[in-house]
């Protein structure tokens, strides 16, 4: 029989983070809380595509010199991103001489590799290793939708790529923030064609890994400080808290989701909120991470949303199956 | 510093493996080894994206009855091929009630599969897990150079995506077949600007990864009965042969390519040779693991290749990067 659950016997640490940010992002609630922006959102580059490539080789950067670690000490990174095919993470982070393991989770990928590098570190393999994500908002518009230049009229439910990269270093070096749970999630697809309602199409992946973690693990949104979803935003967020009632779970006191959090829905005119690999990626690296850190949130279960939307396959009429990974983080605080 | 080589405390067991392929395939040298075809590369499905995944779905259905286990004993599927973004594994795979990981490896997906599943299960995170690649020719030209429809001159260093899927079966459960070492690569961006000769792209990554091999290993190539890429084809094969020549080692003896080999060069006009995701992991799947299974070949270096070749960062003149992935794999016989 299948082992749903994870359990590490020796819990990964997350001994640094790191974020990098665009205008947008810098200008939301959080805004202080990220290590780097650029307001230009270029990066010092020449096009989208390499602007956030620059942008996960400095979380990268930034996230190894708060580790004290070079590149001989790093046994490997697990990196994806958004983008044809995974051309941010393979072209940005090539100035690093460590080994490369690419991934693609869509959204969800920021959770998939901190799943992947846990059970690199917790079981010996590595001694360090980094997790890297990224997302750009004119980099992922031309990828799926129309280019920005285009200047098409967004829908009420469309929620905007966050223009970000996370970084993270795990080891066995003790750090006071740990990952001791993680659960791989299992694709749903129920039927959404609409490439502008991403959170739709993943809102039901949550639901499905919530409930096979509550039941193997025998737990209840109660035991968790916070439950936080990558990048639903306002029509996902709705949607699970509604799906999760029907099978007798309230999740209103602890759950939220960091494309619902990451920009000033009053201020900021982000229709739906925010999405991409890069809106959990810098919401967990800075402000969660930080707060499991000071002992605010004891345990937390941060869950990667993806849909795995193909252009090519929404252009033949197939709809759009999500996924949702789950990791299990706890403060020593 | 680094761990460079995964040395394998369980060394985890391939117990089913099983490919799938198209026409040419069939028709070439190892065409009667093969699990199953369909002349008509269309696996039933009404576009190329779609037979492909079926190709994988198909893939996975006999290595598990070979294996003779249903979707709840599987931990995990690792999955990935070449297709914006890893659309055969995301939509091929939906019908298995089992987590999926997706991976991005290029044509290197097939080693960097087995390298994480074989984290997974020789560490004890997992039990069971599968680890599945494909490619196919026509949802490649499409995506990477120009449809099919569109007739383009291929040129004589252009190699031929081969139509095929291959599944592995991993455990902890004895089989004769085990994977005892890996070594992730490192990307090598050597400046090869060429989307039609992959070869030379990914050449300067194999020595690179060998390089690093026999140094960590203090081995040669003698110490090996096999050592076998994925899909350098015969320009990239002679680079490699070159290349290593001027770093002391003579690897002729020992050396072979699945791109070099899965057509008859005399009558089956493929140009520079075989290629993709699917290139590799049909031939692993059932030459080389039976051969390995058999005791004609006690111990192989089976080399991942891949050229992260992304369209988009071609067209804004950047050029190609190289990554290749490693893993041992042993007999018991």
């Amino acid at each position: 029989m299948r082992r749903d659950i994870i359990k590490f016997k020796a819990p990964p640490y997350i001994i640094a983070s790191a974020s990098v940010v665009g205008r947008h992002e810098r200008q939301g609630p959080f805004g202080s809380c990220f290590d780097s922006f650029d307001d230009t959102e270029r990066f010092g580059m020449e096009s989208w595509e390499q602007a956030e490539g620059e942008m996960q080789r400095k979380a990268l950067e930034i996230a190894m010199s708060k580790a004290k670690l070079s590149d001989r000490d790093i046994d490997g990174i697990f990196a994806g991103d958004l983008i044809n095919q995974c051309t941010s993470s393979s072209y940005g982070l090539l100035s690093f001489d460590i080994p490369h393991f690419g991934l693609y989770g869509a959204c969800s990928t920021c959770a998939l590799s901190l799943l992947i590098s846990a059970i690199a570190i917790s079981e010996g393999a590595f001694e360090n290793c980094a997790a890297v994500t990224s997302s750009h908002f004119c980099s992922a518009e031309r990828q799926f939708r129309t280019p920005i230049e285009y200047g098409g009229q967004r829908t009420p439910t469309s929620q905007r790529t966050v223009t970000g990269a996370g970084a993270f270093i795990l080891s066995h070096r003790a750090s006071g923030v740990k990952i001791t749970e993680a659960m791989g999630g299992i694709s749903c697809d129920m039927g959404i064609r609409d490439a502008n309602n991403m959170g739709a199409a993943m809102a039901p992946a949550v639901v499905s890994t919530l409930l096979r973690y509550f039941d193997a693990t025998h737990s209840s949104p109660q035991n968790f400080d916070k439950i936080i979803t990558g990048d639903l935003g306002f029509e996902g967020y709705g949607i699970v808290i509604d799906l999760m009632e029907k099978e007798g779970f309230d999740m209103r006191q602890v759950y939220t989701d960091c494309g619902l959090v990451i920009y000033n829905r009053e201020k900021q005119d982000m229709h739906a909120g925010g999405s991409g690999c890069g809106c959990s990626a810098v919401m967990l690296a800075s402000h969660f991470i930080n707060e499991v850190k000071n002992g605010v949130l004891k345990n937390i279960l941060f869950i990667g949303t993806g849909a795995l939307l193909s252009p090519m396959l929404v252009q033949q009429g197939m709809s759009i199956p999500g996924i949702a990974h789950l990791v299990k983080i706890e403060g020593e605080m």
